[in-house]
């Protein structure tokens, strides 16, 4: 299993109907996507226009490879793009440990 | 429930040292400390050093008060800090959607 971690920052005001909007993207579209396994939507308290969004993924390619070159990229960026201050940075992650 | 995200950053190499120091200082210290409710600790597949620590507490102020304000605080310092490449960047978020 691997974690996606997008680092989305949006245009200031715009929470609610971003906040439906990441929901509505996820479930409609990169659910779809083989290999996708669950998402988390977080909204920063310190930072509200900051959002951490993660998907887990079975594989690192499911997610660089499977959906990026699918046709379903373009649709999740048409529903969430219009959000967005700057392009997100998108990183992956491993989980080392966690509580039992 | 809170989520704090502490983005970390070590020293190239020590990352065996690093997992086995984190996971000893959350479960041994942070545990410990009054509203914790759960972790997990991330380490970064294109970038090895960046840890993405995930801490679960049932208020932001069991954080930012109960915890860092309490001997517990240094005593997790003590075990990680000499891992750190630079001060840690930590900010708290609030759930908005998961999947089910």
């Amino acid at each position: 299993m691997i974690l996606e971690v997008a680092d989305i920052r949006i245009v200031p005001g715009r929470q609610a109907d971003f906040d439906a909007a990441i929901r509505r993207g996820v479930e409609t579209v990169i659910a779809h996507a083989e290999g996708f396994c669950g998402y988390k939507v977080n909204r920063g308290v310190e930072s509200p226009e900051r959002y951490l969004l993660f998907i887990y993924w079975a594989t690192l390619e499911a997610h660089t490879v499977g959906f990026r070159q699918s046709p379903l990229f373009a649709q999740w960026r048409d529903i969430v793009g219009p959000f967005f201050a700057e392009p997100p940075r998108v990183e992956h992650f491993e989980l080392v440990a966690r509580s039992q």
